[in-house]
């Protein structure tokens, strides 16, 4: 920002381009060499590396921080989707939980998942140690991969997926959990849990070796936070109340739906970093073509999800239900998630819609099962999320079905175990659930001692 | 995101420079058969163009995610202007009326406002059928137009302005009409009604001819939301207890000004995308400056407007009147955006500032009668709007006052007479208007039997 | 927007490729001329040259836009820290405090801090004039300095942290400050206080000639926004019955943490803009490369601040405390502000978690004083801005404890006379605070006559 900066940096510039200045300069001399139009066009071919490394960097910064803004997203989703009295707990979560993730994902996470030719079991688990980026102003030959992106912005974008990871279990869980078994869990799911089953397909491990298709992770981030929530809420057992003796279900509003439906919006936006980075480059036609097909695609499926479930609710209930379009949305983005580029906008509209449609349908499922999913985030990630690693077969004809529900079975089993070691091991050592006392009351006073309305009457 | 795809993208890149690659290969040989320097220009050229198409590409994407927003925008404002009891119904409205356009917009509107030689009716009525992206990894002979942005991206952009004329329509109307009557007017409207009169102009219809200039759609977009909303207000009448017998207008707040406030700054924010993407190109020197003088003029624009509302009503009434400094910033965004571009800083704060105080005037006088347009819609979109495309004879020489009153007159007696026979079909058929005692109890329990802020008494 | 606009856009875009495309077409004829390879590579690095200006351009206007964001983050976080009965105004403050500082900068500020060669008074007081861009569709030879980027693009990026400045200010004053007053304060603000020592560094003044390093303005920025709080903080006084007769401290919680949250991520997500922008380029591979740094070691610090701000409050108090893990991201964000591009990520973290130990530590500590800052400003921009402009010395081998202590000194003291003067002569001419009545009451009844929640009841 200060101008002394900007000429330095424009003399790094020049110094890259001071081969093709002394050839223009000493053109008369460099004829008379011998010089030859293959070194102008090895020049030109060396320009378009280099502004496809900005370019696609340039898009793992810019979807990088879209990705960062569903943390956001799933902040004002849950706080909005809990009760008043448990709002501060969800929003702690939703914080602590990304920076955690942030601090994980470097001290360990991101050379798990992409361990390159360290693996510690080859194809199965990474390598140990801290995230390293290329150093400070790096010369041609200090740049990792000149054919892809910057270590920086490759290392931030794949971090915001670990975090979305997290987000995906704080909501399944809310108002009776305790803050900190949480964040234990969160430290687990993402320092281990999630690099290890991504890099066996991003981290070119034994799935990818197989052929398994996951383009940004509806199965790979999406139904890992999904498989962490269910075994989670089935282990942490339902609100009190929720699930009456005679098998009733209580419904139990959420506190605040502007805030929800500002959350999806949120979502919505960031996951058009989520899928559209997630093509990995830009820097030629056909790639940010196909960065804009991912981009109509992503927004055909949600809208499809919506569309699915007010028509789908109508019917049903006989009145549109905003929690089930919200859902819906983020059921057609789970959907949509696991193959965007392919597909018409015809068929991601209808991959969305069916993703939709889950959602409306398994929600009540889950209750009648009783298993207390506070914002419905197993059928949005979770069923969505398998559903859109089948439908890759519809559009994409290097995936096959078989390999598809490999994939799906074997990350999912993966995260169940994992999962389910943790919880039962924080259940034992320190505790999961808060007393019924304390749930009743709510957990922002008895955890936290602070409201997050104190002017407001409680009706 | 995956590693493996990250080459085949690679070997694509690759695949454009392997002429280049070859070249510089096998450059004695090249040379030896009498290759010239006209070779290396070609390249060069080829280079610049396909650069220019992925710099305007990205703006279409970056630009669209911008005016996506816009609608999250649209609905914070709405959801915070309205009481507390019709906030999850002006909640479903906006999400659901986004994913209609955007299915709509596929369906339909696309090729209707972009018929390019396909016209129904030359100039005047466009082309019949969905919406198509250019294959998958296109080539570049498969690439519709390399001069200019993939259509993906323009598909995105454009959808997404579609859809920002159906959230003008919903704030208006609020508090008293039907959920479904409002979602079938938004399906004609972003169906028909919107792209019909949109290709007069951008898709080089019988206005271009003519020389209309409307950059961003001051008239294109808001005002002819502005009319759909002001032709429905007044069909479907004012709310219950709003006009008094005797002439009083009884104000009724909205029930979270945090969220009207965050609705602005959202809808501020994406106007960056809406104003700045239609210069339609970065890709050069010349296009990216102007993309920032753009951008520069649209800020100056909405400040200009808060200011002119904070003395206007500081000197009217004694005191700043939040609600109409953010209608303010809105009515300087609207006028600023039929011509971003050529107006100087101070002239651009100027348009604004007009903007802002068509607004502080105009509400009061759409009280006087009695026109009940609960958000500001009115004022902010139609009024700034025309005002906005009056003032395009300001700055820019090519455009002409008489063309300018001719696109506003017929584009807005377009919009009026489609909307109208619109509502009172509707009307007629199932009815705009909920009940009086649904009213008084409020549309969330009745239209959808779900609360927004269920936890919190009501004063 | 319009097909006819693009069609012009693409002329322009061909005209700069003519001389390029001529020699294509009239290969033999040239080459019989006597051309020779070197106009091909003044070709290939004239085209290295205007894209790296396009990407330039580009990085800044997609910061600036990111920035503008962070004024909505200030106006929610500060509307979730004051009661409801002082939300209206606060947001008034935000929204207007906005637009004052666009006016004021593109009137005043940014000659009077990018002199250039216009010095009023040589490295200390910039020159006096409104801010001009570059004429619309401007040749290359009209483009202010190809090297660097567009003016627009400048303007607008600079613009906002300008802005940045003034929002710090509005939280700390809440609750009892007049309206009117706060407002000629930000234009003093605006217009004189930040440019002129602003201008000392990034405009090429004495602090730059001495060495000050403050990449993104920890110090400028920050500190200064912290200083004019905690002046005027003093001067005004604390709000009734914060501090007891007998030195009690009572708590006066915020009245919407979810907001507050919300503040928080959109303050975050600014942040990627106001550190990666700084960069000022992005057009190499190198350029580029570093503004991916500075994104991963921004998000590090952080998540650093919050981690940290967790782990203390959970030992000093045996509770999480979610207002001092949003203000520790803060602290963390403003900490790395001042060279967020030489530390590693491991370094970028503990320079955020120490950011973050100081504002749980100096949060009571100001308490202690009796002065009162309702949003924690003054721990977060204040001091914590000053422990990042002197860790700059820990990675950054340029920069020396004493000249970063010099700078500031030397920026604090200007920024406290300055901001002192300011106060005492408005106190003294037109009162900076409401009459108790008042604050008892409520800002937005009593200043505005508006409530942010009118229909909730208050507790």
């Amino acid at each position: 920002m200060k101008m002394k900066l900007k000429h330095a940096l424009l003399a790094t510039s020049v110094a890259l381009m001071a081969p093709l200045v002394a050839h223009a300069q000493d053109a008369e001399e460099t004829v008379a060499a011998g010089t030859d139009v293959s070194e102008a066009l090895a020049a030109v071919a060396a320009l378009a590396t280099e502004q496809a490394f900005v370019f696609n960097t340039l898009l793992f910064i810019i979807s990088g921080i879209l990705v960062f803004w569903m943390a956001a997203g799933f902040a004002m989703l849950e706080a909005g989707f809990v009760r008043s009295k448990n709002v501060t707990t969800q929003l702690t979560k939703n914080i602590g939980l990304f920076a955690l993730a942030g601090f994980l994902y470097y001290l360990i996470g991101f050379n798990l998942m992409y361990p390159g030719d360290g693996w510690l079991i080859e194809g199965w688990i990474g390598a140990i140690g801290t995230a390293v980026l290329e150093p400070v102003s790096a010369t041609l030959d200090q740049i990792d991969d000149i054919e892809y992106a910057s270590i920086g912005s490759d290392f931030f974008f794949q971090l915001m997926f670990c975090a979305t990871t997290a987000s995906i279990v704080s909501g399944a869980l809310a108002e009776r959990m305790k803050l900190n078994a949480f964040f234990v869990f969160v430290i687990i799911l993402t320092a281990l849990i999630y690099p290890i089953q991504a890099s066996w397909t991003w981290g070119e491990g034994w799935l990818d070796d197989m052929g398994f298709a996951d383009f940004a992770g509806s199965t790979i981030v999406h139904s890992v936070g999904g498989w962490a929530a269910l075994t989670g809420a089935i282990i942490l057992g339902a609100r009190r109340g929720k699930y009456g003796p005679d098998g009733k279900v209580n419904p139990i509003p959420g506190s605040n739906l502007a805030l929800a439906t500002l959350g999806v919006f949120i979502l919505w936006m960031g996951w058009f970093g989520f899928n559209g980075g997630s093509e990995l480059a830009m820097g030629t036609a056909d790639a940010v073509a196909n960065v804009s097909r991912v981009m109509a695609n992503t927004n055909a499926a949600a809208a499809g999800g919506v569309i699915a479930a007010l028509i789908l609710t109508t019917v049903l209930y006989g009145k549109a239900d905003l929690t089930l379009m919200l859902n819906g949305a983020l059921g057609g983005l789970v959907a949509i998630t696991a193959e965007p580029l392919e597909p018409s906008l015809g068929l991601a509209t209808i991959i969305g819609a069916i993703g939709g449609i889950i959602v409306v349908v398994t929600v009540p499922l889950l209750d009648k099962l009783k298993i207390d999913d506070v914002v419905g985030a197993v059928p949005v990630h979770l069923f969505a999320g398998i559903w859109g690693t089948i439908a890759v077969v519809l559009s994409n004809g290097d995936a096959s079905l078989s390999v598809q529900l490999i994939g799906i079975v074997a990350i999912g089993a993966f995260a169940i175990v994992t999962s389910a070691v943790v919880w039962f091991i924080l259940k034992a050592v320190m505790g999961i659930r808060v007393s019924e006392e304390d749930e009743v009351t709510g957990l922002d006073k008895t955890e936290l001692g602070m409201e997050a309305y104190p002017d407001f009457t409680r009706g």
